[in-house]
């Protein structure tokens, strides 16, 4: 995005639906020319006389040849998406068609959208804030349950009613230090310091929250990286498929759609967890050393969750122990699984496990593959501090509430080193420029920039 | 396709929109319960309440779940696709969301749609015949501009009215030749022999042209098979890029959009050329021995149209002559293209083959590229017939309009042979049976299924 994307005054279109075949496409437009231009191509009812949020039948015409029969739908402002006049055209589902019909625009006097551009005009507009502008970012690309509530969540905004609402408190007290330092020479104190480390103190835990739910949020947005490990033959493909087994996407069934790469996840109570292919941790009985151990390690060390799988009716406790050693994996993040149950001889081998999470399933029978489901959710789940609370998501959100806490706690270490109120300003306002960053209350081109290059196209 | 699609007092539901990540997606439903099943799990405006043909702005919930933020747009029959109520879903274009969608939609009653579903309701209540629901197909996998041009053509129902035509006169014909066998005792003719041998003269010389289209309607949707040969060196792959250089639709370049595969294409005058790879057809100076040459040979005959490449500058007449007699290429299909004519000892190369298609270019200086696109242009539409007349596209159009012709030659050979009224009958309803498979007059639903198959889901 250049700055010449900041042109309100230009029309922008785009096409806003995925790229592809497929029944339908929208090419959309948005300016105040979108009415005027769509116009001078279409062929149907007077598109300036209708009203707004209706839908009209009619032709897309290149001067006299027919680019496509279409349904138009016009927005008025501003009960837009972007505040301003939208005009929106369903056309066939053809890539050639989609990308006439752009062209056709574009010589009337559109210009083809940068990315998120339509998004960084309803926050220019002044019809939501950045850190809604990026749930909506959030929104399209989320890929479970728990992701989209995070993003539809914070599109509503509370996250920035939750800053703002600490920002403008800062700021009060900001002002009334800086009040001091226009009397400076006669020593008072405009901002009582004991709310004011109240205040600090307080907004510092909010943070401390809000950075610690990152960790989760991250997880919730990427997938739970989870590595099933355990001797060959211990059964993991077979767990896997039994993991897997139920879990198909209906619109992923539809004929002649194709995803990039099939990718081993699953996704349980809205949380995505994603497989991490490991070999076998060791060679059989007979070959004690331990081949490709390092390799294997090292996606151990990736993953978040480790399932240890082994067959319960050949393994010992000792030799259970000392592969559960070798994993030298934080016990919160480790579940043991003792596979096929369903043999003789496969009894007696949790007892002396107490201290981890442990489970015994048969993957080839489906036997308890629920239980171990609960499990993988629960060690998800105990992570967070509240569900209640905000999550956050985004990286740059991540950076901006660090920035502001360490601001803040160099603003408590001053007021208890007896620092002068010119020094308590400079990290008042370092902290409140971060936080204004949130939300968008501060903001530069180059952020905008960073922020609304990840948008696709149309949006 | 099975029967129970033809269940229409059933609601259908689908993703409308290419499968994928967009700005927006959009879920279809079709059938006497949209409204109320949309309502269920809308919040928002009462759907049963608003006007056709308006948008409205809400959530779609899941119990108590929020789904996404939604517009809704209420279509309501008869004024619609199908000629159902339809409601559509206007979503973000996240899959995950879309796939929530479908599957609440489905939990309120609403059965995924099976392929070409909208389309063949649209066909069976009767607002578009079959060879309009075969256009709709074919426009959303047009990728030039002519095939779009004889998709939307068709969707218009031209060549609806010229079977339809046809097919009437000949039913009178049957009548009556049909009506003599009441009276066959009595030697009577109804029929005027003379007058029905006119008519299946004319009916004979339109189906002929027809048929003859379909060559070119081919190859005007799957694109001319092109193949560059020439001797390693010769320059095919500048060519190939200099005749590609321009060609890049303003949609692909988006970021994050992806193809399957990028296959080497290029539309000129909205016909689309697929280029063929092929080896070089000899090994240099040195080694005469044709190496491979059997593989590229095999490629040529799938090829359409022959370029011929080769080095002005060091071919000598009798080596060219020799390389063209090993083509073996029919002089229509082929173009001699003498590159590198920028060099010296380049300028006499043509004197020999005023028989063939010839021109020289530089490549590698892109100059009379442009005469070389034009010469490609000109071959594909001197195969042609005539632009204006309907062009078959279609296989199954064309297998009835074979049939329908051949069955029309018996009923002449019968007559002028002096046969009987009754065997002239038989060819006659032959004829009009092919006829009427074409426009759905006649359907059987081994006929429907085989059409809407091909179609995706969502239409």
């Amino acid at each position: 995005m250049q700055m010449e994307s900041l042109h309100q005054d230009e029309t922008i279109v785009a096409l806003a639906t995925a790229y592809g075949v497929g029944a339908v496409g929208m090419v959309r437009l948005s300016g105040k020319g979108s009415i005027a231009i769509a116009n001078k191509v279409f062929r149907g009812p007077d598109l300036s006389a209708v009203q707004s949020h209706t839908v009209h039948y009619g032709h897309i015409h290149n001067k006299d040849k027919v680019i496509d029969e279409v349904m138009v739908t016009v927005f008025k402002a501003p009960r837009t998406y972007t505040r301003e006049d939208i005009v929106e055209i369903g056309c066939h589902g053809s890539t050639f068609i989609q990308d006439q019909l752009i062209r056709v625009l574009i010589d009337q006097g559109a210009r083809l959208a940068t990315q998120g551009e339509f998004t960084l005009r309803a926050f220019l507009n002044g019809r939501i804030d950045l850190s809604q502008a990026e749930a909506v970012n959030d929104l399209i690309h989320s890929e479970n349950e728990m992701s989209r509530d995070i993003a539809l969540g914070q599109m509503k905004g509370g996250f920035k009613d939750q800053i703002s609402a600490l920002r403008q408190q800062l700021i009060k007290f900001a002002s009334l230090v800086e009040l001091e330092l226009d009397f400076s020479e006669e020593d008072v104190e405009f901002a009582d310091r004991s709310q004011l480390e109240d205040l600090i103190l307080s907004t510092v835990k909010v943070l401390t929250g809000l950075i610690q739910s990152f960790e989760f949020g991250n997880v919730v947005r990427n997938g739970v990286p989870t590595a099933i490990v355990g001797r060959p033959n211990a059964g993991k493909s077979t767990l896997l498929n039994a993991l897997l087994n139920e879990e198909r996407a209906i619109v992923s069934q539809i004929e002649g759609t194709t995803r990039d790469t099939i990718e081993e996840t699953m996704t349980l109570n809205g949380i995505t967890f994603r497989f991490i292919d490991t070999a076998g941790i060791r060679q059989g009985e007979d070959e004690i050393e331990v081949i490709g151990i390092e390799k294997t390690f090292e996606k151990i060390r990736e993953a978040k969750l480790v399932v240890y799988l082994f067959d319960a009716a050949i393994m010992d406790s000792e030799e259970l122990q000392k592969d559960i050693d070798d994993l030298a994996i934080d016990q919160q993040h480790l579940i043991i699984v003792a596979n096929k149950t369903d043999k003789e001889g496969a009894e007696n081998w949790a007892k002396d496990f107490d201290a981890y999470n442990t489970i015994g399933i048969s993957a080839k029978e489906k036997a308890q593959i629920e239980d171990l489901q609960k499990q993988l959710v629960d060690l998800v789940l105990s992570e967070q501090i509240d569900t209640s609370t905000t999550i956050i998501t985004n990286s740059r959100h991540y950076q901006a509430l660090s920035e502001a806490k360490h601001a803040l706690e160099d603003v408590l270490n001053a007021m208890h080193a007896g620092l002068t109120g010119d020094l308590l300003a400079i990290d008042i306002r370092k902290s409140l420029h971060a936080l204004g960053n949130i939300t968008g209350e501060i903001s530069t081109d180059d952020l905008l920039d960073s922020i609304f290059r990840d948008f696709c196209i149309g949006k």
